[in-house]
Formats: structure tokens, C-alpha cells, sequence
């Protein structure tokens, strides 16, 4: 078995184009047999969404040497649930990587990201799996400075794979001095929103998202923490949202009903 | 401030018009003022998906008699974040609900969920929030045996709040022997997909994506359990993803970079 060249499946959502996915791919190369499925169009901001009210397109496609690669029109969630039974057909990959995201998903983006909500499908499905973004939103990023974690991470997790249940959001500062990497927990943080109102050329309003990212966590043990110092932070996360702590607190009410 | 009616954000994923936003909304009418904010088309399985390539449409409309209605184009997500910040304007609602969801969203399907999502965006900007889901997926689905749970558990939640960061994942068995109400965890359960495969009329392929639920949870205190056993099922949901209890094992791990 330690033999056996590991099947990585490689994924994001920014789309199968984007400079990001490729950077992940020709880093997996040198780990194992690389399989790419990816959406055909950009789907940031996606989270979990799967496609349920109108069917899906997928495609093999020629579009890197060598690597086996499909494209899908759908969500990210969506290409891990296709490449899983359609692609893999039941042999489940041994790793399965998502990014590397063109922007940051620390902290709260977590929910709100396809990227992570790619590598958690992962993890639903029982493959170690983890998602890596890097602080750089352009489509220009320079992400030669990840790639030796990038590595030294999907290796360890290769290793030792990952505590039932959960996955990995790994995420990058810009720029060539990485200090190194700290395993962290999540920030309490959140968007403030605002929308942008403007008018169509008929005259009628339309709104654009747009927000300030607010840390309300002074822990010097947080993904915002790391990142503002420069290291690559390391938050495991988990898919059983319950939240243990208030069960007691829920059971200790008087329902009359 | 007791005797200040309370604001209510009723909020859903299946759309403005759906049977089950009608039946939450008149049950809240009991309990406060009633603003009603909800996608103009069916939004199920959107996740926390955010709109973030494309411009929203949002727009106060005459629907319900005597209830302030706003649709919008988005996500079910999106629109906590218009009433927040639109409808509201700061002055933060005292309750959303989300739902009643055609559906059940218990176990995995947290995730999966707009309805869910919806009421963890409410929960995010720090308002005590509610999702409610039917075991009954069609427009036909009767809520009426559901109205007095939702009533009281509105009722407990307007008066005790919730624990900081928590969010109640609430789902009904269908019919009229509801039992009582469980306060439960998350069971561990998923979805094995299937994609069924057809060709349109220029002989392209196309999937569907279908499933089948797969409870892997002994456990007698799951939402699962409670549900087959005709228990409405009450799991606190957190949004700190964070599996602390993994923390520990990242640690010992050596990262040679």
C-alpha cells in the first residue's frame, strides 16, 4: 500500500481556469496521480449550494498535459459529489485538495466560501481533505511562495490522514516571508455589510454586495492572528455544527406544549 | 423595554410565495411585528451562498395584508443581509425566523441548507434566529400541526435569547401525533449521491443529481432518532466551525518547511 502512488483529487472555485487551480495541480504532481474537476465558471461565494433545480453539464476535457480533467457546471460541492461517483466510481481518492483560492477564506469565510465548502464535501465523503486560499484576490497572485507548505501539508496529511470528521482550512499571507505554520482556531469575526445602490439605465435600483471584514477576537491563537504575522494558518474544521455547549442550556427550558 | 413589541425577520428558502413562509409569517403575527424577506424564486440546497459576481434586485412589494414585504434576487443568506443593513438599518430585528422549510433540514443537511443558512447568517449578526423545517417536501405540506412548536419555541427564544454563537435547527415529523420536543445533537448522517444520466434532444449528456440518506448514528439522542420517532427535533448549531478537539493533534505533527 505504501507503494501505491496516491489519487489526488484536486478541485476549486474560482473555475478550472484560474491560475490558482493550476499552481495546486503542478504541486500534487509531484505526490501522486492528480485528477482535476473543477466548475467551468467562476463560483466564489458559493459555500455549500449544491444544484438541485435544474440538471448538470460534465465534461472530460483536454486542457492540461497529461493530467485527466473534467469541467461541471456547477457548484463546487457539486464537483466533489460528480468526481466521487462518477469519476473515482466508489474508489474514493486518498486526498482531496481545494484552491488555491484567489483571496482569503480565515475566519467566517469559511461558510461563505466555495473553496472550503469543496474540501468539507471532501471530508463528508471520509477523504482527508483540506482547502488552501492565499491573500491575494487578482488573478495576477504569485503563489510560488505557498507551494513548499502547500506540499509539506497534503504529505503530513498523506501521512497520518485527519481526525474522523474533519478537514483542513489553510490559508496564506501574500508575499515571500512566510515565517512558517501555526495551527490555529477560527476567528470570531464578520462582515460588516453594505450595499452598494445604484440605477440601471431604466432607472430602477440595483444593489452590489460589499463589506468590511470586522475581528471582534484578540486571541493570539486565531487564523486572523497568524495571517496579520505572517504565518500560514492551520484551522482543522469540522461538519457536526452542534453546538454541544448549549444542549444543557436548551434542556433546562420549560416547553408548554 | 417588556412591554416593546418585538421585531420579527421572517426569511425562507423556497420563496416568497411558498405555503411555508405563509404559515411561519402568521404565526409570528402573534408574537411581534412582522417584516417579511424572502428570494423571488425557490432557493433550496443554496447553502450560505452570497451573491458577489452580479448585481441584486430588491424591492418592497404588496403581497401579505398588513405585513411589510420586501423579495429579492438573491440567496436566502443575501436577504438577512438586506434586511439587516436595508430594512432594519442597524437596528438589529429580535428574532429571525427562517422557513417553514418544504423539507426536512436535520443532520447534514444543516449544511446543504437555505433555510438553515439563513438563520446562521441571523445568528452571525448576533439576532437570536430560528430555522424551522416540515418532513413534507410538497407545496401541498399541512403546517398546521406544527404551529403551536413554532409558536413556543419562538416564545422561549424571545425570552431567554440563545448562547452567543448558537442558532436552533428546528424540524417537524409530518401529520398530527407530534410527541413533544427533543433537544438533540446532529446525527452523523449523509447523503450517497447517484447521478442519473440522460441525454437532451442533441443527444448531449446531462446529470441530475440524486441521493439517498445514510444514517450512520446508533445514537438515541440525534435529530434523526427523534424525528422517526415523532419528537420535533431542537439542535443548537454554532457557526465557529472549529474542531477544537483536533487542535491538539495538529500540534504534534512535524512540519519540516
Amino acid at each position: 500500500m505504501k507503494n501505491k502512488q496516491p489519487n489526488i483529487l484536486v478541485v476549486n472555485d474560482d473555475g478550472i481556469t484560474a491560475p490558482g487551480i493550476k499552481a495546486l495541480m503542478h504541486a500534487m504532481k509531484d505526490l501522486g496521480r492528480v485528477v482535476v474537476v473543477a466548475p467551468d465558471s467562476p463560483q466564489s461565494g458559493m459555500g455549500h449550494a449544491i444544484t438541485i433545480g435544474k440538471p448538470l453539464r460534465f465534461d472530460k476535457i483536454e486542457l492540461y498535459d497529461g493530467i485527466e480533467t473534467y469541467k461541471c457546471s456547477g457548484t463546487p460541492v457539486d464537483c466533489v459529489k460528480l468526481a466521487v461517483n462518477s469519476v473515482f466510481k466508489g474508489q474514493k481518492p486518498d486526498l482531496c485538495v481545494s484552491g488555491i483560492n484567489h483571496g482569503l477564506n480565515n475566519s467566517i469565510n469559511v461558510l461563505y466560501s466555495g473553496t472550503m465548502s469543496a474540501a468539507v464535501e471532501g471530508a463528508i465523503e471520509s477523504i482527508p481533505s483540506i482547502g488552501f486560499s492565499l491573500d491575494d484576490y487578482t488573478m495576477q497572485a504569485d503563489f510560488e511562495p505557498c507551494i513548499k507548505f502547500v506540499k509539506e501539508i497534503a504529505s503530513q496529511v498523506l501521512e497520518h490522514g485527519l481526525p474522523i470528521g474533519t478537514v483542513l482550512n489553510v490559508n496564506f499571507p501574500q508575499g515571500n516571508n512566510i515565517k512558517g505554520i501555526k495551527v490555529c482556531r477560527q476567528a470570531n469575526a464578520k462582515w460588516a455589510e453594505e450595499f452598494d445602490e445604484r440605477l440601471d439605465p431604466h432607472g430602477r435600483p440595483y444593489y452590489w454586495l460589499t463589506g468590511v471584514f470586522q475581528n471582534n477576537d484578540n486571541g493570539e491563537d486565531t487564523d486572523v492572528w497568524a495571517l496579520d504575522h505572517n504565518y500560514a494558518s492551520v484551522v482543522p474544521v469540522q461538519f457536526d455544527m452542534t453546538a454541544h455547549h448549549a444542549i444543557p442550556v436548551l434542556n433546562s427550558w420549560k416547553f408548554n406544549v
